[in-house]
């Protein structure tokens, strides 16, 4: 059997009853350690808390060495341990398919990810359109392609989730070229280089899928024990210290109502003038909810 | 302290370690009863696994009786469980607001919802638009709201989660009327009764928000032992058997590359045909992808 299971967002305890049963009686463990960081506990507290070895699983691991994790899946269980919930990047997608061809059953154990816990901002689920990455701009590299994707979420009036990048094991350019196996020290964005860079294309795009008077929520380690929460406008929270990582950002949409305002009032000393902003960047898309118009459209 | 404790999909064993934890040193222990159902376990069931006892929260108590709830959590422990996560639904962002005001601290321990398990379809949550409800429609009252947002999601490529009513301890409009308080016996919608009134609405608006012919993907049981999906045109699930509770749907969008459509196709008998349907229904956006006009508009 192939297990995948997810460990949560922060605490070794984060992992499900279930879960855990699982990693008990598997007889390889590994760990996917290019997508996330588990916050609150080390490769070693992990082993300890398992009672047995983890091997941390690069993405060459997972994308090019399937083999080798499902090498006798079939025979005795094997554990893939993902942090948050398994299904939050396409490549786990694709080691269940290989194993099901392989003829090796698979067992799901869900968590929670930032997908569904970034609801304990107080902003309903329900209202949040696609998702976006925000990458680390380099000197030749801006991709803005999410740009469009928040306008698409605003106009109908969605929040949008912006996922924050990091880099963990990653080489430079040089090295790489040289192939050389150096690695470069771990990186995660913050949100004030978040908020630089939404500034940044808003300001060349000019389109005004947002402004720097958007209201925006800034989530830090959620589902840590230093969580936190900050809201302000996309220019305010460029300069704020944000912290140690892991953080997310949600851009407003207009679908945010009266209880859901309250809650995200509890996240500021300006309490008037967050009310202000959001009331003023809700009037941009009114009066009525916009609907995209067809030629069909008899309505 | 209030601690809200999501219980996950399925099983008992889908608590976490720390969830667990904080429930038995908790002195009172109420479960939400409302909103969704714990498919693998019964209160007398997690009654023993708990070792304590548990109190069933109702919609009457949760969004009138929170004293009741929250009486003495600033001296002792008080856990508030929920199915999927505690942040599913905004009547517990009120209770968080409530504790807060009383000087009592909270503490959530998340879990896995619908709202991400959903990943495991094989669609990327990424691509996943604003989710909507199916409400059991009735002789007098047939809401379609969710069409227009259905609609909002497909022009924009996404796919649209459709969350099926549920009804639990619900009194007829009779029973009601008298003040008899005589609960109806639980009622789960079913994929097909679903598709019926999406189909339903379909005919009566006309605006090809979808139509008979487009992709969805059925989901049942979701995280537990007898979870199944099944793929098909909306007209070919009205007639598909889901057997038991709880479902949900998915309304594919434009979005869905190649290797999640692969994972689709092993939720289908006929390959070639499902194939088909969704490069149809792509077809309805192409060629480009569609992006809301504007005056300001000048790319």
């Amino acid at each position: 059997m192939l297990y995948l299971i997810g460990l949560g967002l922060s605490y070794k305890s984060d992992i499900t009853v279930r879960g855990l049963e699982a990693i008990r009686n598997c007889s390889r463990v590994y760990l996917e350690h290019y997508t996330s960081i588990l916050m609150a506990a080390s490769l070693e507290e992990l082993e300890e808390y398992y009672g047995k070895p983890v091997l941390l699983a690069d993405r060459e691991l997972v994308e090019t060495g399937s083999e080798q994790i499902l090498k006798d899946a079939d025979k005795e269980d094997v554990a893939f341990l993902v942090v948050g919930d398994p299904f939050g990047a396409t490549t786990h997608t694709d080691l269940v398919l290989r194993a099901k061809r392989a003829g090796i059953p698979v067992e799901v154990v869900h968590n929670a990810s930032v997908m569904n816990a970034v609801g304990s901002c107080g902003l309903q689920l329900y209202n949040f359109g696609q998702t976006v990455s925000m990458v680390f701009f380099t000197e030749n590299w801006r991709p803005d392609s999410w740009y469009d994707k928040i306008w698409e979420n605003r106009k109908i009036g969605l929040h949008t989730l912006v996922l924050l990048d990091i880099k963990v094991k990653e080489q430079s350019i040089e090295n790489m070229a040289r192939g050389r196996l150096i690695y470069e020290p771990p990186r995660y964005m913050s949100i004030s280089q978040c908020c630089d860079q939404l500034l940044e294309i808003e300001a060349t795009r000019g389109t005004k899928a947002y402004t720097p008077d958007t209201p925006v929520v800034a989530i830090s380690r959620l589902g840590s024990a230093s969580q936190t929460f900050k809201v302000g406008t996309i220019e305010e929270l460029s300069q704020y210290d944000s912290g140690e990582p892991l953080h997310s950002l949600v851009i407003l949409g207009r679908q945010c109502h009266e209880l859901e305002l309250e809650y995200l009032l509890e996240f500021t000393d300006n309490r008037e003038k967050f009310k202000n902003d959001v009331a003023a960047d809700q009037e941009y898309f009114k009066p009525a909810a916009w609907v995209p118009p067809t030629e069909e459209d008899s309505e």
